[in-house]
């Protein structure tokens, strides 16, 4: 290793702590799609099945490594209709961990009875990984970095991977603070672009650090006390019948309702809900279940930038 | 006020606490030498006295405002050498708290015999103000910031002025994680340029959020613990008669050698002392002691990036 400068210039201000993932089988990437890229070349698999539910970066290392798939639909409970005994030895079945509050499914049902099994932890940073299932995570959809990845696997590809480098891609987290968040979101919208077709690479540095130097137990907190907020208000409405389970820290708080206004109403106060996903119409018919949640469930913010305030701002907003 | 939105895409993880410096007389500008202007237009001075030793960016508002300026020389215990009954109301005297270890001399001493003056902080973060005595720093020599300047003064100007943007500043913060401190070097000489003749502006959003998310204790009980280590091995050598203050947190170490080869051989060896200043030998003659200490004085890094460690290795380089 290279020898480290003492002393010139600083660095930007970054607490140093403790990274939320790590251990023997913890393996850091460049981002989520290159992990599931990962998972499909180690372990040499033919077939996927995925959900129509879920994000078009999914298909992408499947394409790239012309892989074939097979889409699934899901139940109201957001659990996949599906018969798991299709699932051959060499073809692996990917479950979404949807809006981080499907642990309780994924730990007691899926992974008893699926075979070959990846989980999808993009919207569950916060979610323990079981043993010996391939688990994906994708840091930035909870927490400001650019990039990155994170896989458990017990078995690893040979080959020493290029290290990524984000401080190029770090615009919009910087205007977000300096300027406003209209103003970054143009960056925005190219740095998650510049994420796309790289080739498998480690984690950077800068992503790194960021990512062990964050408060997770704050988060955790924060976020699971909006979420009970806004369910305490919203959960009669609510066509999706859920429940926070003990550990889990959701992404956002799925609102599905038949108000298609309620979205653009909110838009119009500066208040994003982002679409999950807007490739689902391109890839089912309007009678799957898929269509219709995609329309219909409204991601409402509940993330460590927001407390009360914010809470009461939305459900004012959604009730006026 | 604008409202602000909720939601959407991040901003860079950046811990939120309290700033160091505040209250009613702070104002929060975009850099050390405009905080000098604005001291300068406030109080409407025509003349200001000035050390050979010290950085030229002082001279920068001085030909702006087009202001009278006599250099004055310095002892060897870094104290004017000056007859401040020179001093008339319309002029100013400004000394430099030199490496952050001249507090005791500021209190007790020239504030009580000089007229009008300026405390120069730039070295002196952590240095309270003192009531009525115009103050000013500059954060970015201590902590990881890419511009800031913190004036206290009991006059305001008039106007509003413009905020400054950071966000297009910060590649030397973000690439020193990233890659190393000598791949960011470059785009640190470009932003460091990038704050000369530039007009009085508020501080950026994004350097007051990161200079409020700083763990200012560990940071002063970091620098004082590393200065201590390197004073108890050098002070016999240390042609500076130094003691560090109860309360002073120091910029650096200054080792004044007779030895012209330390500051190559640490270079060499990636420790990287600055030179306090360039300028000093353009300004003054040979004879005068300011002339002296800049070629003599080693600026030993003993920031909070660093331990034991580090200041270790720094006494082995210095004494093998």
């Amino acid at each position: 290793m290279e020898t480290k400068a003492i002393g010139g210039y600083f660095e930007l201000e970054i607490p140093f702590g403790k990274p939320l993932h790590g251990g023997g089988n913890c393996i850091e990437l460049n981002s989520g799609r290159n992990c599931l890229e990962y998972i499909l070349r180690v372990k040499k698999y033919t077939k996927i099945y995925i959900p129509f539910y879920t994000c078009d970066a999914v298909l992408e290392p499947i394409n790239k490594l012309d892989i074939s798939f097979e889409f699934y639909d899901i139940d109201n409970n957001l659990e996949p209709i599906f018969n798991y005994n299709l699932i051959k030895d060499s073809e692996v079945f990917l479950y979404t961990n949807y809006f981080g509050i499907k642990d309780d499914f994924i730990k007691n049902k899926i992974q008893t009875i699926s075979g070959n099994l990846v989980i999808d932890n993009a919207q569950a940073f916060f979610s323990k990984p079981i043993e010996n299932v391939d688990t994906f995570y994708s840091p930035r959809k909870f927490v400001g970095v650019s990039d990155g990845g994170i896989l458990y696997s017990n078995k690893r590809l040979q080959g020493n991977f290029k290290k990524d480098e984000s401080h190029s891609r770090m615009s919009h987290l910087l205007k977000r603070i300096d300027l406003s968040a209209e103003n970054g979101y143009s960056d925005f919208g190219e740095n998650e672009a510049s994420l796309e077709h790289q080739p498998i690479k480690q984690m950077s540095n800068l992503t790194k650090r960021i990512l062990s130097g964050i408060d997770y137990e704050k988060i955790k907190e924060q976020r699971r006390s909006n979420f009970e907020l806004l369910h305490q208000h919203l959960k009669t409405e609510n066509l999706l019948k859920l429940e926070l389970d003990m550990d889990s820290v959701p992404l956002v708080y799925p609102f599905r309702t038949k108000n298609a206004d309620i979205k653009n109403k909110l838009h119009s106060d500066k208040i994003y809900c982002a679409t999950y996903w807007p490739n689902v119409a391109e890839w089912c018919n309007e009678d799957t279940n898929s269509y219709s949640l995609a329309r219909e469930i409204v991601a409402l913010p509940i993330d460590q930038r927001y407390c009360k305030e914010e809470m009461n701002k939305i459900l004012y907003k959604i009730n006026n």
